[in-house]
Order: C-alpha cells, then sequence, then structure tokens
C-alpha cells in the first residue's frame, strides 16, 4: 500500500450534498477519492482535526508579483492608478532570474495552500530576460514554475501567455514589455515543448491571450486554430475603463462585447476580471458558458472597479476566484471582499447568498469550486468519488470554529477569522500544510529572502 | 527596579519624525517612555525582534458583538441589510450573562492585541440582564469589562452608553432594547459609581451616546451638564441611509447636520461612522475638531456604506479606527479596507496618501494613531517621551518584512500581510504577546469556549 492509499476520517464534512457526520474518505493509491461513507466509523482511519471542505483552485496568478505586494504604495506625483502601478511591476520584472522567479513563485504557493487553495492556473507571461533577450530553453521560467508548484506540492495548471503588442490594433510594444513577447509560431512552439514537460510533472497545461490589447484578431484566430493544449482558454478583459474606451475607439465595440461576438467564447474560456460589462454583456458572458476569473483583493488594491457581480448571478454566471497580484493570497479574503465589494455598492447585505436562508459563506464557496475547477481544467471536484482529496481541515480546536454547525462554519472562516482556521491542507490525499506549516519553511523561506534581499539591494 | 523599567533597543523604529535605527527606549517604573536615543547601542537593553512602530488605538468596540461575527451571513427571506442584521444581534445579547460578558470581551480583546492595537474604547451598552432585569449593581456588566481588559492587558476607555428610546423624536423602546435603556439620572449615577472603579482598574472613562435615534436633546443637554468624566464621548451618528431620512423627516436637518449645530462638538468628541454626509456636512465635522470613528470592515459588513475619506482629509479631518462589531480585529484589515473602498469608489489607487512621495500605509497609520489617541483620551501617543511604551515589534524574521526598508514595512504589513507580521505587543511596557503567543491564551480560550457552547446551545 502505498501512503496515499488509506482512509481518511471526517467528524464533519461539506459533501456536494450538504454537510455530513462521521465521513470516511477512501482513497486510491493516486490520492483520487474512491468512495465516501457517511456515519462510518474512524476504524482503520486517519482521524482529520476539524471540519473538513474541498479546497478550492486559484484561476488567476501572477507569481513574480508577490515579490512587489506592498511595495507600490506610495502615491506619485499625479493621479495613481492601474497604470502607474503597472511601470512600477514592469521596474520590477526587469531584474528577476530564473531562480528569483522559481523562489518568489515556491513561496507564494506555499503561503497559496496555508490559505485553502489546492491548485492555482499560472498565467505566465515572464518568458525572456531583462529586455527580451532570450533563454537558451525558451521555456526556461514555464520550466521554473513547475519546479515551484512541485516543491509546495500545490496543483497546477501552467496557462503560457501569448502578449505581442501594447494597445488595440497592434501597436508595437514597450521596452518594457520585452520580456513577455512572443509571435505566434514561438508560442505554439512554446506550448509543443511544454506539453511533454507539464505531463511529467503532473501539471496541466492551458494557454491564455493577455489581452485584447497584446494580440490582434488575426494572432488570436491562428492560436486558437494550431494549438493543442487541449486545456482552459484565458484572457484578461475590461479591468480598466480606459481599456474599455479604447476597445470603442478601436473596434466600437466594448472589450467583452468584442471578445463574445468575435471569438468562440464557451466554457472552456475565462474571462479574467470582466469588471466593466453593461447589462447585455453581463447577460452575454453568463450564458457563453466560460468563467469570470474574479479577483477581488488585487480589483480593489488596483482601483479597477467593482464586478457586477450580483447581476451575473442573477443570469446564471459561473465564476472562480484569483488571487492575481497576491496583496491578498487566501480564500477567506477573496470571498469577503467579492461580497463586500457587492454590499458597499448596494448598501444592503446578503448580495450573494443563492437565496432566503442560504448562507452567503456556503454560496460563494460552492460557486467558486464550480467556476475554479472549469477554469482550471478540472473535471472532477468537491468531495465525490473520482475528485482528488484535495482538501482543507479546519481547526477544530478553535473555539469559534468548534461551536458553529453547518454553514456557520464557513460563515465564520471566510467573514470572522481568516486563514488563521485553517489547520491543515491535503492536495492528492497528501498533507502539504499540518498545523499550519509546510515541510519546506525553511528552505522556500531561506530561498525566497535570498531573492527579496538581491532585489532590494 | 521594577520589571518595566529598562530600556528597550529597537534596531529600527518609527519615531515621530519618521523611522531611525538603533533606538534605545528607555521607561520609566510605569512603562512610560521616558527617553529616546537614537545611533544607540544595545548595551543593558532588551533587544525587541523586528521593527517597531507604535501601537494603535481602537476607537469603537461592542465586544459582545465578536460571538455572533459571521453567525448572520444567512439570507432572510427578504432584502438583508443593518436592520435584519440588528434584530439578530439582539436575539443573542438577550441570552449572555455577566460571566458570557466578561469571557468574550477576554478573547477579543486578546485578539486585538495580537492584531496591533494596545487600547480600545468599548462603547458599552449591555447594562442590564435579559428583558431589561436590572442586576443588584447596577454596574456589573461595566466591571465586567474592566476585568477583561485586565485579563487581556489591554488599556480600556471605557464608555458607558447612554440609550432610552427606538428612534427620533423619544420612540419608545423595544422589547429587543430594554437590556441597554437608563434614564438620564440613572446614567449618570453609573457614571459616578464608575469613576472610582476605573481608576482603580488603570482604565479611563468617558461616555456615550448610543445615536440621535436613542436619547431626545434635552436628555443630551442634561447629560453634558452634569457628567464629570472628562473623558471623551462618543455618538453613533450617519450609519444608514434610513437614518439620514428619519433625522430629516424629524428635524428637517441631516444627522451630522443636527449634531453639529445643536451639541457642542469639539476634540472631546468621537462621531462614530459618519458615512453619510453632504460635502458640506464632511467640511464642518472636519472642522469641529472631533474624530471621525470609522470601522471600515463592519461598515462593509453590515452594507453601511464608504465614508467620504477623501474629502474629509482634505478639509483636514481627523480620523481613527475601530473593529465595531469585531467582523476583523486587526490594524492591517481596518486600514486596507478604509483605503480600498476609497479606490473602488473613485476607480484610482493612493487615495489617502498625504502627498506625492508619501506611502498610503504610512498616512493611515499616523492619521489612526492620532486619531485613536484623541477618541480615546489618549495625551501622549507615538513613540516619544511621556507617551506609554505601546509597541508593536513586526516580524524581523518574516522575509517581506526583514527586506522592507522604511515606510515599505507599513505598507507591507498592512497591505500585503495582515496580522501574521505581528511578533510581539507591549502595552506599557509589558510584553502581552510575545511571537504571537499571549500568556492567558489557555485560560481565555477555555472560558471562550465554554461561553460559545452555552450560546449555541
Amino acid at each position: 500500500m502505498t501512503p496515499s492509499a488509506r482512509t481518511l476520517f471526517c467528524p464533519m464534512a461539506l459533501l456536494p450534498g450538504g454537510w455530513a457526520s462521521d465521513v470516511a474518505i477512501r482513497l486510491d493509491d493516486e490520492g483520487v477519492i474512491a468512495r465516501i461513507e457517511t456515519g462510518a466509523t474512524q476504524a482503520g482511519g486517519e482521524r482529520l482535526a476539524g471540519p473538513v471542505v474541498p479546497a478550492l483552485a486559484n484561476l488567476h496568478s501572477h507569481a513574480f508579483q508577490r515579490a512587489m505586494a506592498g511595495l507600490a504604495e506610495t502615491a506619485g506625483s499625479g493621479e495613481d492608478s492601474f497604470w502607474t502601478w503597472r511601470t512600477e511591476m514592469y521596474r520590477t520584472v526587469g531584474r528577476m532570474t530564473p531562480d528569483d522567479i522559481e523562489a518568489i513563485a515556491a513561496k507564494l504557493y506555499v503561503e497559496m495552500l496555508k490559505g485553502g487553495f489546492s491548485r492555482v492556473a499560472e498565467f505566465h507571461y515572464l518568458h525572456h530576460a531583462a529586455g527580451g533577450t532570450p533563454y537558451a530553453d525558451p521555456a526556461e521560467t514555464s520550466l521554473r514554475i513547475l519546479a515551484a508548484a512541485r516543491t509546495a506540492g500545490i496543483g497546477l495548471t501552467h496557462l503560457p501567455v501569448f502578449y505581442a503588442h501594447s494597445d488595440f490594433g497592434g501597436a508595437a510594444p514597450g521596452d518594457g514589455q520585452r520580456p513577455f513577447l512572443h509571435d505566434v509560431d514561438g508560442f505554439l512552439a512554446l506550448l509543443e515543448r511544454l506539453a511533454p514537460a507539464t505531463a511529467a510533472s503532473g501539471a496541466r497545461l492551458g494557454l491564455a491571450v493577455h489581452s485584447l490589447r497584446a494580440a490582434t484578431p488575426d494572432e488570436m484566430r491562428a492560436i486558437l486554430a494550431h494549438e493543442r493544449t487541449g486545456g482552459p482558454i484565458h484572457i484578461h478583459v475590461a479591468e480598466q475603463e480606459r481599456e474599455v474606451e479604447a476597445c470603442l475607439a478601436w473596434s466600437g465595440r466594448r472589450p467583452v462585447e468584442w471578445l463574445l461576438g468575435e471569438m468562440p467564447v464557451d466554457a472552456r474560456w475565462c474571462a479574467i476580471h470582466a469588471t466593466h460589462m453593461t447589462p447585455a454583456e453581463t447577460e452575454a458572458l453568463a450564458s457563453s458558458g466560460a468563467t469570470a476569473g474574479l479577483c477581488p483583493a488585487t480589483e480593489a488594491n488596483l482601483g479597477d472597479g467593482i464586478f457586477p457581480a450580483t447581476d451575473y448571478r442573477g443570469f446564471g454566471g459561473r465564476f472562480g476566484i484569483g488571487t492575481d497580484s497576491h496583496v491578498a493570497t487566501d480564500v477567506a479574503e477573496e470571498l469577503r471582499l467579492l461580497e463586500y465589494g457587492q454590499r458597499l455598492r448596494d448598501r444592503r447585505r446578503s448580495r450573494l447568498a443563492s437565496g432566503p436562508g442560504a448562507s452567503v459563506g456556503r454560496t460563494l464557496l460552492d460557486a467558486a469550486l464550480e467556476g475554479g475547477a472549469a477554469a482550471t481544467g478540472t473535471a472532477a471536484f468537491g468531495l465525490r468519488p473520482g475528485a482528488p482529496a484535495d482538501l482543507v481541515v479546519l481547526d477544530g480546536a478553535n473555539p469559534y470554529i468548534a461551536t458553529a454547525k453547518g454553514d456557520a462554519i464557513l460563515d465564520r472562516w471566510l467573514f470572522a477569522l481568516g486563514r488563521e482556521s485553517i489547520r491543515d491542507v491535503l492536495v492528492g490525499g497528501r498533507f502539504v500544510v499540518r498545523e499550519g506549516r509546510h515541510a519546506a519553511d525553511a528552505a522556500v523561506d531561506a530561498a525566497f529572502l535570498k531573492t527579496l534581499r538581491r532585489l532590494a539591494a
């Protein structure tokens, strides 16, 4: 018997149909759930030390940006915005080596695990060295991301990004963007190069187009016609009002309107941000089957705006959450800020609960679990047979958790406690976080410290 | 020499004039800062293990509400709002004993210390037992708050609350409000009773009027004419739009407008929330010298709205932060949400930085330090002679903190890390939190668990 072919015993667990007591989760030797029994006994099982809930997928990450989280909070001489932040981000990028990229991603992924995520979709556009100088292996930085995910033990959906222009209409890229650039053939070759590497690493491969600014329609069509990843397709869209205006000037249509009209958007797609939509666009995106990739902490930090989540859910739209620039790295803060943005806009409470009597936390968790799975190419998710045993064990010794029942456990975690209520995290049945600690903490921190010291020098 | 008459050595510390290296803080035997030297040597001093910043005062707390944090996130059958939340809150209150009140407050105050607060202004209106039955000692619940603060070792500014009516114009109170009620004479007697008790407990005494709904103008004038606390005066005002409408219907004026026109509002006053103000009210409140008591996490959770902080700061207004209903209990989350609310409204970044080149975190921390001191009756604050040594030691072993310089340390704490970056907290020179732990954790948790079990039963 391998270490992962075993039984986990949960005093309480959140199954797809709701909370159940005395749950035995039988794992196969790949860490996939083979069978679930309720009203079971602990006999032969390993007892998990608190309520067990499914871990979420983090559907949007630019790992390297974690190194600058909190370092772009100095006011400039004019109006600060997303665009002034981006200039600072380009400056940081220009100094990063492959070692730095791996060290930052490993630290970040450990932080994500501790925050309740078991998988991350890495929207990866930092392909080349400073000034755009190619590495000997064009997949160098992608391989570093794969290595970081292995170190952390987090599931990875790797999304190499196509980025060729600085603005709508195929505008020439700026100097700061040189480390990101490919032409279509180079990008397709990168995807081909990465297919076996991701498979060997236990990761999944998808792809991203950075934005409608960064790719022409013809380039997008060529990529979609020839790529063979079979994985998710992500794109940043309608994050900023200036982007909406520029898209209107270029095409006469708004970004989401253009995307849905011109590209074959379906359940394989994830529209990152989609902050600025008309009601018609909101309904159309919801109907497309795509996932909206919401990153509430980053969208607040960057002053993007508030996603029309109540309308979007009313139209049956699917969403998941991502930590994007990583000013937050945990499930609770993202879900809480998503709900709070709606409350501040509407001056009402319980904006995203599924209906009367429903817990806001439960609704948010269920929705983000489904959307995160869709956006990371995860067919089976949640605590059900066939799904990987990606689990969060909340701290049963925490008085707030110990005395809550059912969905109130989730509401306390998400609205009153945050990441401190997470005790253990399992990915594919394997403990990656135990009592708040990761086995690689010391090594990961040492490498990360070295990188931050170098970047700060 | 008593244990507190000693020297603390800080490798880095945030002094009123800015960051300094090798700082020796000489304490007198009361834990007050006697002298500060920069460029000092460690000789004879106790070395603090990371950057040292002043702890803040938490200017608004209803301690008992921490027990229900996260338990009011279930959607009702109609539109959920502040008002449906309040009904749930009244239900919880009706079941609390003095033991419960003390156990909850002790747990909360320990959590606050770990979150970077060294003092709390307790806006205390839970005076009587269920149904309004008086306790044998009318100060019973206040004495429990004093005891909880002593257990935690947090500074306390106790604010007994006058509450007599359910709405503008002296409307009769509802059943759920009976545990809160006093007439003017009973309230003044309570203040007299508490003056020696707070002094003996090392606490300060002020007072509060719950809101313009809860007291008539004549009652407010009588209290102000006869109270002898010498401490701060707090009042909830303009939290909800419905309250603004009711005040207009009653008086023809908006709540802040009425308050500033009819009451002697000055630097002794703290206007809690003040969310809904016209630009004229915003300017008038700023000019009054009062402190605006902002509670960003609660104001988001309750769907109150976004305080006009950029305008208010433009008019030179003073503000501090409070955790109110305690869905958050830490400095970082409150300050971050304050700034994020402004960003989401304006779709720009760096809303509250004091000027070009200024760190947002530094500006927020400086402002909330000053406002929190004013609202809690603290004459001397910050790292200067004459002020109590109320200190937060950030974790110098955290790579993000270890590699940041100057105000970037604050921005990383407030915008990228949160409470996990706090290592130690000292109140009056005494360690109350060491390496994230409080000496009374086990006892406080045991009592709190018992209370939560009873309330959940």
